[in-house]
């Protein structure tokens, strides 16, 4: 049996959850079932949401983070939604139903603290075999680089918004 | 009319050509008409090709290039290659057919100087005002992220080749 291989999307410029999204449609075409995880709602767009649908019978997504928001109004709600949701993840991880599971935006949860970095990387260590898994999302802690098999850091060399055009369909959501 | 964006996934870390897949992907959704042209031979994997068949109607691809070579025996062969190519992609970029246009390992040409970059930048610089289009490859030339709208640079951190893992299905291929 093949290894499992831990992937990171990591870094502050765009392009993780495009990666994550471009494995995940590679990954499709080989016929393995994947499940896609998001930590925070909205970051999964509507034009791989409709895309998604010609692979129904092979892909499951679920949303499972709140909006982000720098000042959340009920900070225990958000912790309590971050941790079912690593609850979650947990169970799709060992319910050996699918190759490649993606967990868009993990690092989210360790860095506002919702989730131990030390219960996340522990688990990811002991995952099964032969899963496949992609976290992305920014600063993500040194442990789990340390034990992670593919680390991309993205980097911001230039952005568009940063020059005053709007965010684009087809292109960003 | 939107402005078309020109956007480059360059450095050399692992991830590029993924994320201007996972582009692709959220496209379709849209019902945007997409043209891929990969100039190096290789670079597209069988994985997509079999997902991008659920998208036929919307999605074009072209292997223009050879494959990579250190040493070429053929360097004269080899740089009459890549001109065509970048002869057809402009055809295609004005052809009023597409909405996203990937020119996927485009720097690789102008890197091992077969087509001159100005050449390259002048004619993507006055490309179709509503066309957006993503470029990837190493080493992408100042005056190419000079135009670009957005860039983002892939770095390593860490590789599993490095520790002698092989590539595997479904996520490298």
């Amino acid at each position: 049996m093949k290894k499992g291989l831990l992937m990171v999307y990591t870094g502050k410029g765009k392009g993780k959850t495009t990666a994550a999204l471009g494995m995940i449609f590679r990954a499709l075409g080989h016929g393995f079932k994947v499940c896609m995880i998001q930590f925070i709602k909205g970051n999964w767009k509507y034009g791989e949401l409709i895309s998604s649908k010609r692979f129904e019978e092979l892909l499951d997504f679920h949303v499972l983070g709140r909006g982000f928001t720098w000042k959340s109004e009920d900070i225990e709600k958000d912790i309590k939604v971050a941790q079912e949701a690593w609850r979650f993840a947990k169970e799709v991880i060992n319910s050996g139903k699918y190759q490649l599971v993606v967990l868009d935006e993990l690092t989210y949860l360790v860095k506002y603290k919702m989730v131990d970095a030390d219960e996340i990387v522990g688990f990811l260590k002991n995952r099964p075999k032969d899963l496949h898994i992609v976290v992305t999302g920014r600063d993500a802690p040194e442990s789990l680089i340390e034990i992670a098999d593919l680390v991309t850091e993205m980097q911001e060399v230039k952005h568009h918004y940063h020059e005053g055009i709007k965010a684009q369909k087809g292109i960003e959501y």
